[in-house]
């Protein structure tokens, strides 16, 4: 057998990282903030905890970069679902499909677990305000090619696309508590309805996208609290 | 002077329950439940550790109950609110502003700290669950008397109504590490239009209260993260 390339340091170093920020990432869902260790994370990663010293200062900066690397890889994966809509144009169904898939799916339980501590923590929640900057510069880029693509008004659009995302934040919140699937199902029926009232007044209603055949056999993940 | 009448012993128990219940609310709040300490709550509130262990079995206790008396609160300041809305009916602007100034003036920074240990901590989410089922059916049995005052559909009523909670629960949380006034200012303005146009499809268009004058000098407060 061909022998694996030796490695550089570089590239060791780039997956001591990498596996350091995908431990870090699932740690903070299945235990939470407040439960989580540098230890645990490097555990996790199967790495020294040596080399996690090395690469990371405490455990804030472990999960600032690691938050700024999930984002980042969020925003690229975002990117290429719109670049890959058939044809020019994803529907407000696809599009409210996709975005609750992802925060329901683990994004906004992590973020929920790292709100509380940036919010009494001042150094932490310094170093995050520009990761979550960059993420919303990523977003608005995101809802203007949604906006042009379907010729709608860009101001509306940006904020009712920013709105999409806060009402998503609030259904996963509130999901925690209240594990009711149907519930959150006619939320996100409204939710599409109120979009493509929105998409239809730019362009022939005939055009957009509505809710596909299948209905409520497509409905949305609902977050289960046990295994998020 | 007349003096003052001597208290009952259930009296006194009342008084020290509530001052911890209230000691606790603040600390949520200012400090958060990781760094909250029953022995905290007891000094906030001015009563002996005897006094606390003796109401209340463990921290987690202390929290789920002065969370539940937390929430009849809001649910009594609802019910009057609707109540007090001069002739029969509260416009959608009102009760934007009103939600609001109530969720971003604390409420969901306190439920904010909660969630993550509910996540994480079955037996304390199984304490939890009740309580917050009581205040959605308050909620659901509120959302039913706005429905009623403005001939709205109820269940459409229903499910917009949740959803503006669900949207200011969002706000609230993007609020923590992105403090933009105008930005959760334009959601709001957007979400006001939303309901007002839902209200004038049940109702003569004239008849529902528009933004006020005063408009943007009357924008909602936007929470700060230092001193929420």
């Amino acid at each position: 057998m061909p022998q694996r390339p030796r490695r550089s340091q570089d590239e060791r170093s780039d997956e001591t990282r990498t596996a350091l920020h995908r431990a870090t990432i699932r740690l903070l869902l299945d235990r939470g903030y407040s439960r989580f260790t540098t230890a645990d994370a490097a555990a996790a990663a199967g790495v020294s905890r040596g080399a996690l010293t090395h690469h990371f200062a405490s455990k804030e900066d472990l999960v600032v970069r690691s938050v700024a690397q999930d984002l980042a890889g969020v925003t690229e994966g975002l990117r290429v679902f719109l670049a890959e809509g058939r044809g020019r144009r994803r529907g407000p169904d696809e599009l409210v499909d996709h975005l609750w898939a992802l925060m329901a799916g683990g994004l906004f339980y992590v973020t929920m677990e790292y709100l509380p501590e940036a919010r009494h923590n001042a150094p932490f929640r310094e170093r995050l305000l520009p990761v979550v900057r960059d993420f919303h510069a990523a977003l608005d880029a995101l809802w203007c090619s949604v906006s042009d693509a379907h010729d709608l008004d860009p101001a509306e659009a940006q904020v009712t696309l920013n709105a999409t995302l806060c009402l998503m934040r609030g259904m996963v919140a509130q999901s925690v508590l209240k594990p009711d699937e149907s519930y959150f199902a006619a939320m996100l029926d409204h939710w599409k309805a109120h979009l493509r009232a929105l998409f239809a007044r730019s362009a022939g209603a005939g055009d957009i996208p509505g809710p596909s055949h299948a209905g409520r056999h497509h409905s949305p993940p609902v977050p289960n609290p046990e295994v998020p």
